[in-house]
């Protein structure tokens, strides 16, 4: 079996490649985490993202704990190919770990960063298992 | 005047955030591309995304040579305070070098990466002046 594609994929130098997950139908972003050669092929293959966690250094399939896997519908690369774009269905409706819909919750307004999303499940009751 | 909202990035070790762009109203993702201190500061300033290029080691005002300008709706921090993603107005409708609407035009079908969006503009007439 041939993994060309993985072989045009311009990994930095800690092997990594940045992966934004972003929701079919909404359109809205969920998060940007980091894949290593593993993580995209394991994506690919499972149909579910899997990150690189850089904090516990070790491979991350997203939703293992919390039941919001992220199931992959297309994967795209950018120009320079070091960037990759998933085309998602978040289940369970949440990505980020604090509760909220997606990752990118605060907007600067007058120089602040304001919480502008709602926690929509108490993190406390996500991973308690 | 206070910066404290730029002191709660956390900028990686070259002191760069990446930063994704996400066109207005259609919701797709333009580009990601990554930024200092200062092109996050200045994008703020001037309502214009601005960016830190890693290639020519210098401040990038996206659209500088192309008038492909991407101006500022909105901008957004995630959760671990390490990415931020802008909501854009693309001027032009291209924000890719290679004359497309957008930067993630190849999509992988069957282990190979596809080009799946047109090329609008030959980049040859975007850079000529």
């Amino acid at each position: 079996m041939t993994h060309n594609w993985l072989d045009e994929i311009k990994w930095d130098k800690d092997g990594l490649v940045p992966a934004i997950a972003q929701e079919t139908g909404s359109g809205k972003i969920l998060m940007m985490a980091w894949m290593n050669r593993e993580a995209l092929e394991l994506t690919v293959q499972e149909d579910r993202a899997i990150y690189w966690s850089r904090s516990r250094n070790k491979l991350w399939r997203k939703g293992e704990e919390s039941g919001h896997v992220q199931t992959l519908k297309s994967i795209r690369l950018d120009c320079d190919n070091d960037v990759i774009l998933m085309e998602v269905e978040q289940l369970g409706g949440i990505a980020c770990h604090t509760g909220r819909h997606n990752c990118f919750y605060k907007e600067l307004k007058n120089s602040q960063w304001l919480e502008v999303e709602p926690i929509l499940k108490d993190p406390d009751k996500i991973y308690s298992k």
